[in-house]
C-alpha cells in the first residue's frame, strides 16, 4: 500500500532535530516560523496551470528538504507519521 | 437515481476510521486539520480554465482518497451520507 | 413574461424538502452549509473568460440540482419564489 | 446633456416597487440582499480584458433589469435619480 | 510646468457643486459614496496589461466626468487643487 | 558605490517641501494620503509579467515625481536618505 | 553539504550593521520596515510562470543586497545563520 499525492503535493517523512547530518544543519528554536527537515517519500504528477498544462515537480523521492514548521497536513501510514504539503511550501533541498 | 457533480467536484463516500485497510492508514486525532479517508463515487467532467478549456480530473470512481476534515459539503443520497468536494481538496490517493 | 439571467447565472425553483423524489435524497438538518434541491428554470448565455470568450453553461432548463443553503438571491416572479445564482454555486445535478 | 458610462458600467433608472409590470415581479421585503428592478438608460463600450480587448456588454438601453439592493452609485441627472453600476451587478433581464 | 500622470492615472480639476451645467446634474447629499464632477486636465499613456501591452485610455483632456467622493489623491499645482485618480475610478463622462 | 533596484523598483531622493520649484507645486498638509515630490536616482530593469517578459519602466533617472506619503522604504546611502518604491506607487511626473 | 533553494528563493548571509562598507550604507533605526543588507549564497533555478515557463533570477551568488527587516525565514547551516527569501523580497543590489 502506498499514497500517491495529487498534483503539486508531496509526501514527506519528517527528520527529527537530533538526527544531525554531517556538516550540521540546525533549526533555530527562536525563529517565528520554524523551518524543519524531511525526506521526500512521494511526489505528485505536477502543478496544473491555468491552461491545463502540467509542470512536473522539481522535487523527487529521496530528496532531503527544509520546510516551514506549519507546512502540510499530518497523516499516519503503516504506523509512521508523514506530512502532505505542496511543493511551494518547501524552502530548499539539502544536497 | 444518481448525482453528477459539476466541473471539478467529486462525490465521496466517507470511510469510517475503524475500517482499517490492510497495511493500516491511521488518521491522528490530534492533528489540527484532521485528514480523512473516503471512496470516490462520482466525478465531474473536469476543471474549467480561464480560457474555457476543460481539464479532466485525475480522480476516477472507485479511488480511495485522503482529504482534510473540513473538506466538502455533506449530503444524503438514498439514506447514505455523502460528501461533495473539489478535486483540489483531495490530498492523496491510497493505492 | 420571463427572466433571462446574465452570463453564468441561472434561475432556480426551490424544491421543498418534503417533495422527496423516488430514491430519496435527504438534506441533513445539521450540516453547517445546508445543501438544497431545486429545478433550473432558465440559464444565462455562458461564463465570460478573461479573453472575452463565452463558455456555455453545463446546466440547462429542467435540470434538478443540489446547491448550498446560502447560494443565490431570492426574487419573486408571478407570485412564485425563485433563486438567482451562479452556476459555480451548484454542487451537483440529480439524474 | 447625457451621461456616457465608462467601460462595463451602465446607467439605470430605478423602477419603483409599486410600478408592477404585467405578470408581476415582486421583490421580497425580507431577503437579505433585496433585488430591485430598473431600466437601462445608457451602457458603456464594454469590459476591457487583461489583454486590452473590449467585450461589448450584453445589456442595451431600454432593457428592464433586476439588480441587488446595494448595487451601484446614486446620482441625479436633470432632477431625476439614476444609478451607475457594473454589468456584473445585474442579475437578470426581464423580458 | 505640468504634471504627466503615469499609466492609467488622470489629473482632474474638481468642479464645484454650485457650477451647475446647463441641463443640471445634481449630486445627492445623502448618497453613501457621493459622486462628484470634474474636468480632465491630463491623462497617462494607458493601462499596462499583464503581457506588457499598453491600452490607451478612453478619457481625454477636456472631458467632464463623474467620480466617487473618495476617488483619487489631492495635490496642488500652481496654487490650484487637483486630483490624481485611475481611469477605473471614473463613473461616467458628461456629454 | 551605487544601488541597483530590482525589477520595477526605483530609488528616489525626496525633495523637501520648501524647495519650491518655479511654477510652484504645493503639497496640501491636510490630505489624508499626503503626496510628496522626489527625484529618481535609479530605476530597475523593468516589471516582469506573468509570462516572464520584461517591460521597461516609464520613469528614468533624473525624473521629478509625485508619490504618496507612505510609498516606499527608507534607506540611507552615503549618509543621504533615499526611498525605494515600485513604479506603480508613483502618481505623476513633473515636467 | 549545501542548500539549493527552490524556484524563486535565495539563500542570504546577513551582513551585520557594523560591517560598514566603503561609501557607507546605513540602515535607519526608526524606519517602520527596517531594510537590511546581506550577501547572496545560493539562488533557485527561477520563478515559474502560470504557463510553466521558468524565468531565471536576476540575482546571483555573491551579490550584496538590501532587503526588508522581516523578509525571509531564518535557518542555521554549519553553525552559520542564513535567511531563505524570495527574490521579490529583495529591494536592491549594492554595486
Amino acid at each position: 500500500m502506498s499514497l500517491r499525492p495529487l498534483h503539486d503535493r508531496i509526501i514527506v517523512e519528517r527528520l527529527e532535530e537530533n538526527e544531525v547530518t554531517k556538516g550540521g544543519i540546525y533549526i533555530p528554536e527562536t525563529a517565528k516560523e520554524k523551518p524543519q527537515r524531511g525526506k521526500v517519500i512521494a511526489v505528485g504528477k505536477g502543478k496544473i496551470g491555468e491552461d491545463g498544462s502540467v509542470r512536473p515537480l522539481d522535487l523527487k523521492s529521496g530528496d532531503t528538504i527544509l520546510f516551514g514548521k506549519y507546512a502540510g497536513t499530518e497523516i499516519k501510514i503503516d504506523n509512521e507519521d508523514r506530512l502532505i504539503m505542496r511543493e511551494d511550501d518547501v524552502l530548499a533541498v539539502i544536497e
